[in-house]
């Protein structure tokens, strides 16, 4: 199964593509969408939106995986995220992928084991499950659109992955069983 | 000149489209865009973005008038509203129309000469702006949406709009508050 995991934000938008089932997902891609900072709303909204239509029609994920936020710092900024978070369902509605939401805490306990884990743990837990090469430098939000989808890739199989990250972090980088597949950015 | 106001909602969206100069705008078209209440969010955004692109190559506005909103019932509530206002911006931005923002209350101020007045005020004063005949049933929506595309018609020219509500209005001089504040644009 292949997933396209969304970090909306109107300046700057996450995505990550995974593929493989719950406990061993494999790196397709991974970036960010970001926004000149003097463009105004709308032609900010119409490039998140174009790129992710680009994206759904280049890697052809079967769903689409997005954070689901409850808080925000103000009314202002939960308008803007709301913005930026309508681009991602439209274009999974347009291309008629099913598109599931998971509250931040749950991603990430999927992918960190507990749900308070800071970003740089919520990164260095994406890179290992991925199996990453440590040349590949990975946005912090592209690292969260990855662990967004990796969310949705272990969904209601939490065991599974826990058993799967404490089995990634503890062997050696020679025992890996294969390389990451990197798609060229 | 004309306009298409919008009045973004995630369950109604309203919409209404006039035409003309400060204080003699036409009535050209006016209705809600209506989600099934059972429809998952992505498609009900999908169904305001399409009908508002077919709006907009039907009635080839020059400009989108937008509700700005700075209060919301609660966080989740501007969410779903960020994600409706979000449809009307992406669409502008793909037809190139410039699009403008104006706060409710001053939405109300050019319809009614006073920013506090209720929806049954709103609605009285756009119908004998645009010279509505009593047949013609306007909803709650459409009724705001047109005040939204009459706002930016007026827009700079507040005195001549409030002249134009005098001649074709009922309010007495005694109900009108204080002199209207202009934003400059």
């Amino acid at each position: 199964m292949r997933i396209l995991g969304v970090d909306p934000g109107s300046a700057v938008c996450g995505y990550g593509v995974v593929e493989g089932r719950p406990g061993a997902g494999s790196f397709i891609a991974a970036g960010t969408i970001r926004s000149a900072s003097l463009e105004a709303g709308p032609k900010r909204l119409r490039r998140i939106h174009e790129n992710l239509l680009s994206l759904i029609d280049e890697y052809v994920p079967e769903a689409l995986s997005l954070e689901r936020h409850f808080v925000a710092i103000n009314i202002q900024s939960a308008f803007r995220l709301g913005e930026a978070r309508a681009m991602a369902m439209l274009a999974a509605a347009e291309r008629e992928l099913p598109i599931f939401e998971y509250p931040p805490n749950e991603v990430k306990l999927c992918v960190a084991g507990h749900g308070h884990a800071d970003k740089a743990q919520v990164k260095d837990m994406v890179r290992k499950m991925l199996r990453l090469d440590s040349a590949i430098e990975l946005a912090d939000d592209a690292s969260d659109a990855l662990a967004i989808a990796l969310c949705h890739l272990g969904r209601g199989r939490l065991p599974n992955l826990v058993e799967a990250i404490e089995r990634v972090g503890s062997r050696p980088a020679a025992a890996r069983p294969r390389k990451p597949r990197l798609t060229p950015q």
